[in-house]
């Protein structure tokens, strides 16, 4: 048995002078108080945004406990901390500190909290007290090693190389049942492989062995039961736990089918207490993934309708629909806070995402209207007590970092500051950003933000740079799956005007929606042409027009505008390099995506933009038409490609530009060992800092001809110099 | 200081039956007793036909010292053993058996032999007596793996994982030096990677270390210096030891130098014996890889001239040429035996390829004239004395398994058979082969061998396959680097024809060579449709000529015969089968080169077969009328593809001809481990066994609509089934 005791560490906020380069206070937000010496955006201030990875409220009502996860750059790594906030005091505990901690739920019929972390025993199930005493409670000491590396297992969500022993758990309501979820790994052997299998081989790296998903059942008498096993390919077992809904100690859990064809389905069992086993269940399949947001009536709630008719419905079994009139936001995003609904079924309360103004809220249904609860900011992690009288959320802002907040949904006043969750954040002087919308020359819509450079100053044209990726510029603090290596505050403090944009999204069209279903389908209903335009050619005439705007509104300098984006987005920044002449050098993050060499990875997708093989006449004009690296003689500028892995199709850009002599850089970012990658979203805060650095360092010398007096970096421009000229504006002279 | 002591094994030669089907002697030739019962072949004897790595005549010229390698089927791995034979009482003793024997030299000024060999303690570099007693000379603890598998660092040549201690080794002539070479690992550091790196981690293994080359000197007097490391791209450090040139104690050694731009040239060093290091020489790139064949004259020997006019010539250094008149054979070619000069000069031994009748012969060449020596079979090892008086070689024969034999260059009878280099395969009741050459609608000619049936009834027409690699069917016994897991004696031994077939040599032909320098040079002086159609078309016309000439001598049923290959014959057999009609079934092996999707890592090559990348439209129809998955709609018949790693090409094909609903199945066999390869000639015995079987039954089930009845393949024919009718004519009666 292990017990681990933790040191009770209080974390007293003391207002000192933090390093770096200090400001006057230009922050007027109700936080800030007039006599903190404020200070400017630093690299290292943006790798150490942290993260609320689950918050609770205690049973009590009386405190908060919350995870959050945050680079540590001595360690050059992620570490976790579990804290616990006195509601009243408003002290903030750290009870235990650890590489990874997850899952913080409380245990019921308990004062006590249960939650996964590895102290070095790899990750298993604790019970944790109010003084950090940690004793297990399920441990499964054949750990398998997860990751994006040779030899390990696959991990989609995690970011860094994990040591799994529980993989996942749930109680019931009644405490009487731990349900909970072990990868046992396939024993690797040397086999001969068949046909499919072999293509799988060449595609994944090798001796990534498979794995399955063992449930259990621990019974309040401490036996344990070994239930169900399920399949690899089952994503509902593997990250989900099987996604289990409970009625007592009674539960119906989901399941997916790979099908030979890799179509899937959903499948449900239940629970049979008297046998003690899953029954899998007959009917129609079910979608474990949706959010069940359920309202006043007990019906289902959700939005239905495009753009200016979208309305707040409430669904019935018997199909009878409560409407709540129109709205201006989405609910079930999986950004969102959630939804809960009170124990006597008055009040429900849903997470919603704001269309024109990207951020997230709460909306408070009764039986007759909703309301919007949180106006400011977004509220992106919360929990409620069971009569919703009382709860605690993650607010934050695209300038304003996170914090925790008291929320009374019945109250007038429902919303009161707690306490930061990150103090050093808070002495960084705000910059200015705002929210944006941009429709373009198709109709369609762009929402996103204007970042003003510090100490902006009207009439001046500034270099510009576009970042994007799909959805999320939003009212998130610096958030990293947004802006990835794209270091948008430093920018901001070096004098460029940033743009956060978002794709045209789908939701506000009908035609639009049916594009983006076509790509992620491929049913034929919509043209590779007109999927083409709408979905990839669609984004770059937004991108243009923002930048259009902002040199007509004589912000930007049309010389000097730049672009950036990681996956989606390096999707639209290798697009828009190769069909726009609007941007003078591109950043592009760990993509590949579009180009021809990667159709064999993805026939279904590329069926649906280019009607298939790129190696028939007829399909070929059309990656012609839009891969950008049979484009890449009409690139507009010097393209830096930052990967996480050496995407085939990210190589095949590489070489056609240079092969058309556009300056071109491809930067392969290592994992911890020689056989591990970088993840997707990066993880290694020296990776971050030095992509980010290597951003700054691109744009300055491509748009503006400025290069760093850092002898480290002489060689950096001296093969810089060789590929190209700068920017022929490089002398212009920038206010500081 | 390790001594290694090895039990001196006496073989003795005894004449058991050994297990297998039993029939009567056919055999007529001298060795054959008639007494002696001899057998059919089994997929075994093919596995574990012995090759000779290493061959020496002792200084005393009383013994023979060869290193055997062969497959050891209980091990399931490769043994090799160091033998010992008198040449008077022609008795052969085992002196060393190890996984891993190599170089084998005698030690100049001693009676004993130099060897490099894994005794436990990596490849070490050992002294070892006429008793088998064994002295390490040279040790390096520092032991780098090597192999085809992660985390190792490569090997172009070992066929297995072996662990390099001494990478190899040269004695100067008048044994004051001992030069050898040590490989040295990069050691792994994460490390960020840029531009054509990045390119080269996607294209190999992960955490494939780089390597260099560390090069020796010993003393006499113990002293040992390391005098001079290359990089890992020096390809005559990695394999050749620097390939030495010796006069006394002075040599010259050779280095080969890459250019970023990838072409290569090679330099040369000498030897400054009073500093004690190397000194680059100016002057000429010299080409390190050329045998130095030197005539009576002093001058180089070669042939010159093409096909009818290809004539024996000396070349002296002031340009002045001997010619010693037409020949029919090749010198200088890798698998002949080599070459000698006597010490007085008056005699020269050169290793010939014959073309007509591919076999490796000597020729004698004294001032006057020249002369074959040995007539029958091939001679394809040899040492000799210095005076040429005397030597010993290994002689074999398509239908004749290896032996040693006495050579006596200078007397009337100079060929004397000594012993079996494998008796185990002399009880084998020889098949029938004849020598044949095909000439082609082009005009251009191949060579090969038709392998008759057992018990082959004239007027009886047999399915027939033919089986192809380039240029190496020819009079050598079984060898694996030609018939690879294509059982080519068992498949006569179940009553096909086997068609042995070579390319059209571009030796015959100034054009053809034109066409094939331009494959491996792209300098443009050929049309890529001119290359297509001399490089692989007119092999597939040579192809359908021996079957046709197989039809109309009666020999070959039309309706069944099927085609194989690995690696150069994997590409003639994919175009066979997506171009002729004549074949109906194929089994292609470890090759994917002409498929669109490789151009990438081959952009060389492919230029000058297809004109450039396949997105251009121009190109993309130059593909389209040569790479086998773009034309499988046209494929006449099912296809195996047995590969050593999951190739980008072969994954192409298999995909296409699936979905143009041709039978098809791709088989990846494993490596020792699940993060090793299998290497491109297979060195897994069990592997080629289970190749060997799956090709049988593949072709049995296609051509001859047959099944074993053995129910571990039960759902190997379910599979089967599944794709496709086999051949119509499945009921056609065989005899066996």
């Amino acid at each position: 048995m292990i017990t681990v005791r933790t040191a009770a560490v209080i974390t007293t906020l003391i207002a000192i002078a933090a390093p770096g380069h200090a400001v006057q206070v230009t922050d007027t937000s109700a936080r800030s108080s007039p006599s903190r010496i404020a200070r400017a955006w630093t690299l290292e201030d943006i790798v150490t945004v942290p993260q609320v990875a689950d918050l609770i409220l205690s049973r009590d009502e009386k405190s908060a406990l919350y995870i959050s996860r945050r680079a540590d750059i001595s360690k050059d790594a992620a570490i976790s901390t579990l804290h616990l906030v006195d509601l009243g005091s408003k002290s903030d505990t750290v009870l235990l500190k650890a590489a990874w901690i997850d899952r913080l739920r409380s245990i019921p019929g308990s004062s006590d909290w249960s939650v996964l972390t590895d102290v070095g025993h790899g990750i298993q199930l604790y019970r944790i007290d109010r003084r950090g005493v940690m004793k297990p409670i399920a441990c499964n000491n054949e750990i398998v090693p997860t990751g994006n590396a040779d030899g390990v297992v696959g991990d989609l969500l995690a970011r860094q190389p994990l040591r799994s022993g529980i993989l996942s758990y749930d109680w019931s309501p009644d405490g009487k049942l731990l349900w909970y979820s072990v990868l046992r790994a396939e024993k690797l052997r040397p086999a001969v492989l068949r046909d499919d299998a072999v293509a799988l081989a060449a595609a994944r790296p090798r001796a990534l062995s498979g794995v399955e998903v063992d449930f259990h059942v621990r019974f309040q008498d401490g036996r344990d039961v070994s239930v169900l096993t399920r399949p690899t390919s089952d994503r509902i077992a593997r990250y989900l736990n099987g996604n289990p809904r409970w009625n007592g100690s009674a539960f119906t859990f989901f399941a997916e089918e790979v099908r030979p064809d890799g179509a899937s389905q959903f499948i449900a069992f239940r629970w049979d207490a008297d046998r003690q086993l899953p029954v899998r269940q007959d009917g129609p399949p079910q979608d474990p993934h949706s959010i069940q947001s359920l309202g006043p009536h007990g019906g289902r709630l959700d939005t239905a309708g495009f753009a200016g008719e979208r309305a707040l419905e409430e669904t019935m079994p018997d199909g009878k629909v409560y409407s709540y009139g129109k709205v201006a936001f989405l609910v079930g995003d999986a950004r969102s806070a959630g939804s809960w609904r009170s124990a006597d079924g008055s009040l429900a309360l849903i997470g919603t995402r704001a269309i024109d103004h990207p951020a997230y809220g709460l909306q408070l249904v009764d039986a007759r209207r909703s309301k919007a609860l949180v106006v400011s900011g977004s509220v992106t992690k919360c929990d409620f007590s069971e009569t919703l009288d009382i709860g605690v959320c993650v607010r934050e802002a695209i300038t304003r970092s996170p914090e925790l907040v008291l929320v009374t949904p019945r109250r007038k006043r429902a919303v009161h500051r707690l306490i930061s969750l990150s103090p050093d954040h808070d002495r960084i002087a705000p910059l200015r950003a705002e929210a944006q919308t941009w429709r373009n020359r198709l109709g369609y819509s762009a929402t996103g933000f204007v970042v003003y450079p510090r100490n902006y100053v009207e009439g001046v044209r500034y270099p510009a740079i576009v970042v994007t990726h799909g959805s999320d510029a939003d009212e998130r603090f610096a958030h990293e799956e947004f802006q990835w290596n794209y270091p948008v505050q430093v920018f901001a403090e070096k004098g460029y005007v940033v743009i956060l944009m978002n794709d045209p999204s789908p939701s506000q069209s009908a035609k639009l929606m049916a594009a983006y279903d076509e790509w992620g389908g491929a049913e034929g209903r919509v043209k590779p042409e007109e999927v083409q335009r709408l979905v990839w050619l669609n984004g770059v005439y937004s991108f243009e027009d923002a930048v259009g705007d902002m040199v007509s509104r004589g912000l930007a300098d049309p010389v000097r505008v730049g672009i950036a984006g990681y996956s989606r987005g390096s999707q639209m920044v290798n697009v828009t390099m190769t069909q726009s002449g609007a941007f003078r050098a591109a950043s592009s993050g760990d993509g590949g995506f579009l180009e021809p060499s990667v159709y064999p990875e993805s026939t279904r997708t590329y069926t649906a933009i280019f009607g298939g093989s790129p190696y028939s006449l007829d399909n070929l004009k059309r990656y012609q038409r839009l891969s950008p690296s049979l484009r890449a003689g009409s690139a507009s500028g010097p393209i830096l490609q930052q990967m996480a892995a050496p995407l085939s199709g990210a190589i095949e850009l590489f070489k056609a530009l240079r092969k058309s002599s556009i300056p071109a850089q491809i930067t392969l970012y290592p994992g911890e060992t020689p056989t591990a990658y970088e993840t997707h979203v990066f993880h290694i805060p020296s990776n971050r800092l030095a992509a980010m650095q290597e951003n700054l360092a691109w744009f300055d010398f491509w748009l503006r001809g400025t290069e760093t007096s850092d002898p480290a970096y002489a060689d950096q421009y001296a093969r810089w110099r060789k590929m190209g000229e700068p920017n022929r504006n490089r002398h212009t002279r920038l206010p500081q």
